[in-house]
Order: C-alpha cells, then structure tokens, then sequence
C-alpha cells in the first residue's frame, strides 16, 4: 500500500492537457484564460476629464483671468472639440475628451455661474482632473496573463478590450458513476434495506463549481453489465469518477472488470482515513481518467478534494494551495494512516483557527455539512494545541 | 452627505423578503434552503455491515467456536437473510443488512477460508464492525435548519432524505445598466472618444457568483428616453444595478428622473472613495430596490460588495461577515472619507496578512484584477503595521 504523498504524486503525474476553446464572454467567468491580452488602444484612449466643472487653457489662469465666457459643451462620448479662444472656458463633463487648446479642468465646485460666465473661486493647478491617455496602459500592454482563472474582475478587463469571445481552457467530459444494488434514486421510497443515492448527487454539484456540468450514471453489481458500461464510458467522457465497488466485497467488480477492459491500475489502496480502497487508473487510447472512490459518503467526499481537485487544477494550469491554520486542540494520530479529519476554519483576529469535528465514523450523513474542510495528520504524528496544520478547504469560509 | 455606517444601515434596513420557490436537487446548490430538513428514516435504516466478512452469532464465540461452515451470502441490496443455524456463519459484503440471528461480523483480512469452511485467525469483539440502525440519525431528527446556504454536502444529505425539489429562497430579478453616450459595445470597434461597455458585463458576471442571471439594458443621456426605459424596467425587475448617470455633470440625469417617476431616494452621495455618488432608492408600487452607483469601474465595483452583497445576503437571510486581516504596512486616512483600498489578501502560517495594492485611481483598468478585497479605513485615522483591520472580499483567497 503507498502512503498519501505517494498517491498524490501519481495523480498529479497524470494530470492531462484537455486543449482549449473559445467561449462567449458572459460564460467565461470561472474559466481559465488561454490566451495574452494585451491593451488594444491606449487606457485611457484620450485625455479625459474626471470630474464636472470647465476645461481651460492654463495660460489664462498665468494671465491673471478668472472671469471665462461659455463658449460650448463637451459631453461623455463627443468627439474632441476645440476651445478656439484661450480666453473662454468650454463646459465638460467627466468622461468627456478634453477639448484641443485645452489643458486644465476645474470642477463646478470651485465655480460660481452667472449668465454665461463663470468665475473661478479657488487656486487651480495646470493639468487638473485630466486622466491622461495612455495614464492607465499603453497600446500593448500586457493586461492578463494567460492560465489566469477569470473572475468578475477580468471580465470587465475583457469587455474593455472588446474580447467578445475568450480562449480558455476546455473542461473534461465528466461521468459521475454510482455502482450497488442497494442504491435506488432520489424520487424512489427505499426498501428497508436500500438506501437514496447521494454520492453522484454531492459529486454533480460540486463539479458545478467547476464550471463542469456532468452525466450521471448508475452501474448495478453485475459483472457484465458493469464491462459494457464502462467500456460506453470510457469513449463518451475524459473522466469517470465512480464510487463503490473497491473494497474487497464479492460483487465488488471495479478492479477485475479494469483489468479486462484494459485500464490501466496506476494505485489501488492507501495508507489513509477515510478512502483507503481508493483505486486510480487510465485508459490508454480512450486517453480517460479514472477516479474510482470507495463507496461511503465521507470517503467519496474527502478523496475528491484530496486528489480530484489537484489533479484537475494541474490539469487546467491552476496552482493547488493548502491552507495553513492554527489547531485549536491536541490531537494524536497513533495510527500508521494519513488521517484527514473534517474540521471548521474560522477566522478570529487574522488567524484562521481550526477545530475538528467529531463525526460518527465514515458514513455520518450530516458531518459533512458542519465542515469547510479536511485537516491533513501525518502518520504517528502527536500535534499540540497551536501548532500550525494544513488543511484542505471543502467550501468557502465566508459567504 | 451621510457616513458609510449609516449609508450602510439604510441599506440593509430596505432588504426586502423575496419569498420562496421550489427547485430541482440539481439546481438547489448555491441557493439558501427555506424548509427544514428531517431524516425520514433512521440513518443507517438498519443493522449494516461496515467490512467485507462473514457475520456470525457471537455465542458461538463464547462456546469457544473457531471454524464455521458458509451458510449463505448477505449482498448490498438483499433484503434481510437469517442465519438459521449460530454454529455457521453467512459471508456478508459492506452495506448488507446484519442476518437476523447474528450479531457480529469479521472482516476477510482476520479469517482463512478452506473448502467452504471458514476459520477465525483473530480476537473477536462483540457487535464489531456493525454500523446500528439509527447510530447516525433517528427518525424525525432536524439534518438542515432553514436559512443554510446549499452546498455539495448539503445536495448529499437533501439526496440521503429523498428530497428530488427543494425549497429555497427566490432570488431577485435583476437587470444592470448602463448608461453613457460615450459607451459601445464589446464586439465593436470604439471612435477615438469613445469606450467599450465593461461595468454591465462585470455585474452580470459578480451576480453568477449569486446564482443570478441578470439582463443587461444600455441607456444613452437622453433624459425623456431614460425615463421611458426606467419606467418598464420597474415593473420587471426587483433589483436595478445601474452604474453612471448619478454625479454632478448636465447629462446624469438618473436622479432627477428617478423623481419624476416617484422613485424614492434614500441617500445619494457618501463620505467615502471610491464610490462617493452612489444614489440608492426604492419604488414603492413596484416594489423595486434601486442601486445607482457612479460610473467608473472601481466605484461600481466596490459599491457592489459594500452594499449590494449585504444586502442580498440580508434579503436571502445569510450573516455577511467582514474579514479581520492582519496589515502589512502603514496607512494614515488624512481625510474625512472612509477608504476602501483594493488589497490582496494572503495566508502565511495561519495569519491572514494584507497588502495595499497601488491602483493609479479609480478608472485604473487592471488593479481590479490583482486585489482580492478592499481593506476598510475609517476617516482621519491612522493605521500601524501589524494592526488588525477589516477587508471585504471580492474573490476566494485560493483555488
């Protein structure tokens, strides 16, 4: 059995490139950016006026005037006017373009106005309340790195640069696949000794944070069934991630079923709790994926954060960050086993401290729900009360 | 000009009460649950097996039993089965239903099996390896309070009760929009003084976040058709985020046409920057909150989660929570303005430290896209390294 590291490596090491595509920029949010944008003009574009009030030309105010005639209007989205005599004043508007001949705004606030002319009441600074062209970026300017993962924040970049389509990162074709003759669906009332489907719900919608939408599949303990199930799979979606049917059960298929279709078994087991069984593999010329979880909500749940999420971030290009945190208790594994124990992370005082939840073995229906996440305990490790852990985050530690 | 604490006191004191709708499972992550959720059975709904085995009759053990012949096989998914003799034992797969008459199971790993017959090789526990009807949860329990904010674990437990629609809180309707003569579109190419849309594409995109689909709406200075737009969009939307149109220049005619059209206004400008000309109001008859926030980029986008997110999170029922934060540097507020300062927000050894990002003012493009939140400065006070301060976030602080 290999340890956590050693398993994560392996997954990591066959993370896969999925390629790129081009989507609407409305749907790009949450994507990653596979191309460079760079400044298309100058940002801004023109000198621009940043407040209400008058564009003047300077040597005026050197001349001793304060007194200025009205001579036009420059509104947001006028092209540029000229202020013929330097003696006038033109009126302007923020955003508009500072008029040629034109080099200072004042704002009405420092205005007083009296039948078409205006006099000016405090000191004014050449140059004033203009944002220059160019002032934010030069044409050409790189704006966004590509492997960048677009927030509302880079949207509004894009829309400036009129990227009306966006390269990104494909997303893989996922199927979420439930195996046990005990599952039956949502909308299903059990027998007494079935149970509801969760696990491909959980991992659907998770998944939807990911932007990817999947299919899901339920696979009943039937060995043949199971074969020709998986070998539609195997064609239709770069990543199956199944759980059940791992352990050492014997209508546990998984493994053997592999074998015979030719996937290739990169781990089964690891030296952790919970997710032991968990089985890892690839199928060559289909190029998939395979998660293969054991079947128990916790299980399932912990091992898609734990290798799932790096793996597809390496995938996309996106770093994986483990999150340093302050235990708030004792705790002593005395096990030989990783143990990933679910936890709640608050933030108190800019520390992020956290305490362990006690759940009721793998398959505690609501334990789940308590957590933001997994603290990570090394093997035979005791840690202290205020020893900084790493924790891997399961949802986001504020709304 | 009132104060941020006020403005933001009258903005959550008109969070309005959106009522309620059922959605399907699959659509319900991200949305606020409006019912409690009960188990409708016990969790486990029966005496399960925890390891692949054999169940057995702990009597046996007790007479000094060590060899027992395979009775028959107990499945995931088979209905209850009796071990009719407790001198043989029945092999059981995880998640089967304990055989009447036995009591305890044995995992492979601790037996070796011969020719049909089965010999213990380890200490047997009483009850061992039994997850017991109800040990999770009991019939009638409360698993979800109303008022949660549905995440993948949340979807797992609503799929473990049977729950294929849930009721959840109704999101606003909400349009965004623009309004300046000077504004194109994204796809088209922009005159010399003219500038593409960006604020309505970065809105619709922050409002996804919200599991919102927002409309997008342009509207050019032209007060009669200004009022003509406004007056359609009151009856259809709850919600209009509006950005531009709100200072002081001849052609933002926003809040003289909100009066016309008996828009209440509750304030307009705040003594804070970015974001000073935020107008906000309500319309009675048609029961629609009004954001007006002014044009620039960094102004709508601050007000955005200064304001509007409190208040949708108010409205849906969920706390908003600031951020404490541990400042990297010095800052001195000279003014009597409060500041929000764009910041990236970074976890070093369980500490949550901030740093001030240097934006060239508030039409600054790209500054957006290197902060993570704004850090919070209250009026003519100054602030030590090392000091704790708040932050609203903009992004998740990791992947």
């Amino acid at each position: 059995m290999i340890s956590f590291s050693e398993a994560l490596q392996l997954v990591l090491k066959h993370s896969v490139d999925l390629g790129e595509e081009k989507v609407l920029l409305n749907d790009s949010v949450g994507r990653v950016l596979a191309e460079k944008i760079y400044a298309d003009r100058d940002f801004p574009p023109f000198d621009r006026a940043t407040k209400d009030g008058i564009a003047i030309n300077y040597k005026a105010i050197e001349k001793g005037l304060i007194d200025f005639p009205i001579s036009d209007i420059a509104a947001a989205g006028n092209p540029q006017k000229e202020l013929h005599n330097s003696e006038y004043c033109m009126e302007i508007m923020t955003g508009a373009v500072i008029p040629k001949n034109a080099d200072t705004v004042i704002m009405y606030e420092h205005l007083s106005i009296a039948q078409g002319k205006v006099r000016v009441k405090e000191t004014v600074k050449k140059g004033q309340n203009i944002h220059q062209k160019g002032g934010d970026e030069m044409k050409g300017a790189t704006l966004l790195k590509d492997g960048v993962l677009l927030s509302a924040a880079e949207i509004g970049v894009l829309a400036s640069v009129g990227k009306s389509e966006v390269l990104v990162k494909k997303l893989p074709k996922i199927c979420v696949i439930s195996t046990g003759d005990e599952l039956v669906d949502v909308n299903e009332v059990p027998q007494p000794h079935q149970l509801r489907k969760s696990n491909t719900y959980t991992l659907k919608a998770i998944l939807q944070g990911e932007k990817i939408i999947a299919n899901r599949l339920h696979i009943n303990d039937d060995k043949e069934i199971t074969k020709k199930e998986l070998l539609k799979a195997l064609k239709r979606y770069d990543v199956l991630l199944l759980s059940g049917g791992v352990s050492k059960g014997k209508y546990d298929y998984l493994p053997e079923v592999f074998k015979e279709i030719e996937v290739k078994k990169i781990f089964h087991k690891i030296k952790q709790r919970p997710g032991k069984p968990f089985w890892f593999g690839n199928h060559e010329s289909s190029q998939t994926t395979i998660f293969a979880f054991p079947g128990n909500p916790v299980s399932t749940f912990a091992n898609y954060h734990i290798y799932f999420k790096p793996w597809i971030n390496k995938s996309l290009g996106l770093p994986s960050v483990r999150i340093s945190v302050i235990l708030d208790e004792t705790f002593n594994n005395t096990t030989d086993l990783t143990r990933f124990i679910q936890a709640k992370v608050q933030i108190a005082s800019g520390k992020l401290v956290v305490s362990l939840i006690q759940a009721n073995g793998s398959g505690d229906l609501t334990s789940l729900s308590k957590a933001n996440g997994f603290v990570i305990f090394a093997p035979n490790t005791p840690y202290k009360k205020g020893e900084v852990v790493q924790v891997i985050a399961t949802r986001r530690f504020f709304k």
